[in-house]
């Protein structure tokens, strides 16, 4: 089958690789219908991260449809359309029923050398029962984009507003406006926030932004931007920040423009990061939360508001690519020509 | 008047100073009944902290008399007997509707050169009629160490537990034998958690701690003190930390002994302390939270339970001195012969 490969700092191949097959009696094998390239893809793509001796697998994020199971799967059939979450998870353990499906006791990621990655013909799904939500109802292919960011993107964003106490009525200030950011606005808007400060510069996504509900739009860098919030939230700062890029630049803006008693929402992965612990986070009681998505939580009650119309998170792809089309995704998302790509096999 | 100032590591003094007075029409001046020393006046006495020209006034926590009203003082009237929260806070700003009256906008600190120490005669309050609450009913001498930690140590427990978001049936560690530490296990209890560890090596403070309602004790320290901590929580760890003592070596075990998803309520003063910003904290889903206490928020829903004998606080007084005697007090509990020391007019 083909998979795409990234060897190197830029250097991403699609290729033939042997056929996925079920490893274990709990796995299932999904033909993938769509994928997407993740803001976090572009981490390794930049130089960020360790390559594995064979190359790392990409993707995370995709819609399928159910090719084969293996002897324990009870919940999943053949021929079900799902969407797969970008970490796998049992369900049943612990931490998945406290809903922190991303520290499952059997779980892991996609994406990586064991498991393979998503954008590819096929992947294998461990815990296909915790893991994988069948999709039902009307399958439309206008639809499909918004559901397919339910699987990351839309998750994270929603789980950056959860865990930074966005309620109604609430400031809220996102930072970056890449997809998750963009998403960071809609579950914002979706919890009540009473102002949403989209923080950010690239026009097109600043249009989106406010489509999706965002009400300021700041696009200083540094003490400018913090004077920025300041000046838009009568000095005191926000009650919340989605931090949605993982840079100590967004970090250090994201401690600065929450008011005391204020929390931090953090989704972007950390590079290079440093918190202060003293000044502002403990001095302004700040609340620091946040990390990888527990998509398993959340998405169940996230499908009907995108079956419904009300969000329509699907509007951050602006590029569709086939499968061999992978690498020039990548190098759009790179250089910003795209704010992220869609990969419809 | 006698006050209490420290003018260099180990060099606290009682000396004549200047009557307090009236400065501002919405102060008032109190004469001091009950003060005490807080595990925080350990910092500077152990050299941790920089000390202004003229010395630092010490002391921030108090029950007094009110002895002169300012112009605009409107709610407390001479005579009435306060508890006086370590910080000073107007009760009307922003911040202090928000329930964070320790960055109150015309707020401020008791124990410094402004405003002066409460480990002395009498001591001025900015903002009385938002800072000072009277204290009716019944003032048996027998309850009166149980509402002055009510002015810090036990508001600063009960902040831990809050801002770790401890709930009934919840597991809890409490990091630190100290008052602070001992309070904690009182504020987790009283909120319905359904284990308490509390780690600490001091046979005195660990029998008080299960007094209190710890129900294990971590006396180990670094991995030995985390692995006992998961064989304890059936290899997890807890839900809630609360991180009493402010160093490196205490955020790092909170780090580490907390589950996915778990919450650390800080209230320890960080001195030279790192949080790492990847792992664990995003990985695991931890949540960083805590400050100064907002004593002003809680002081008045952990009154009726301190009237009634519902929680009993006071008990981490285990000595008793004069202002005179105040320097002995500091050694005392410099060298861990007490746990916290009251001092008595």
């Amino acid at each position: 089958m083909r998979a795409t490969i990234m060897y190197d700092a830029g250097d991403v191949r699609v290729e033939n690789v042997p056929d996925t097959r079920i490893v274990k009696p709990t796995d299932a094998v999904i033909r993938i219908t769509y994928a997407s390239i993740c803001g976090s893809d572009l981490w390794p793509y930049r130089g960020y991260d360790e390559f594995p001796e064979n190359g790392l697998p990409m993707g995370h994020e995709a819609i399928g449809v159910v090719e084969e199971i293996g002897l324990d799967v009870r919940k999943i059939k053949v021929g079900d359309v799902v969407a797969m979450p970008f970490a796998y998870s049992d369900g049943t353990c612990i931490h998945c029923r406290e809903g922190i499906h991303t520290s499952c006791i059997h779980g892991g990621f996609f994406g990586s050398p064991d498991v393979g990655g998503a954008q590819a013909e096929a992947i294998r799904i461990p815990q296909a029962d915790g893991t994988l939500v069948v999709l039902s109802g009307s399958m439309d292919d206008a639809i499909m984009p918004s559901l397919l960011t339910l699987t990351d993107v839309m998750a994270t964003g929603h789980h950056a507003a959860v865990t930074a106490n966005v309620a109604p009525g609430k400031t809220v200030a996102v930072v970056g406006d890449g997809a998750v950011g963009l998403c960071g606005v809609i579950a914002a808007q979706r919890l009540g926030a009473g102002q949403i400060i989209i923080m950010g510069r690239h026009a097109d996504r600043i249009a989106l932004a406010r489509a999706f509900g965002a009400t300021d739009v700041v696009s200083e860098r540094g003490e400018e931007a913090w004077e920025h919030v300041r000046k838009l939230t009568n000095g005191l700062g926000v009650h919340s920040v989605l931090e949605c890029v993982g840079s100590d630049q967004s970090m250090d803006t994201a401690l600065n423009i929450a008011r005391p008693g204020g929390a931090i929402g953090r989704v972007g992965v950390p590079h290079d990061v440093t918190i202060p612990a003293a000044t502002p986070t403990f001095f302004k009681n700040l609340t620091i939360s946040g990390g990888p998505a527990p998509v398993r939580a959340y998405i169940e009650d996230l499908i009907p508001d995108v079956l419904d119309g009300k969000i329509q998170p699907g509007r951050v792809f602006d590029r569709v690519v086939g499968l061999n089309e992978v690498p020039d995704g990548y190098r759009a998302m790179d250089n910003r020509e795209a704010i992220k790509v869609m990969v419809k096999m």
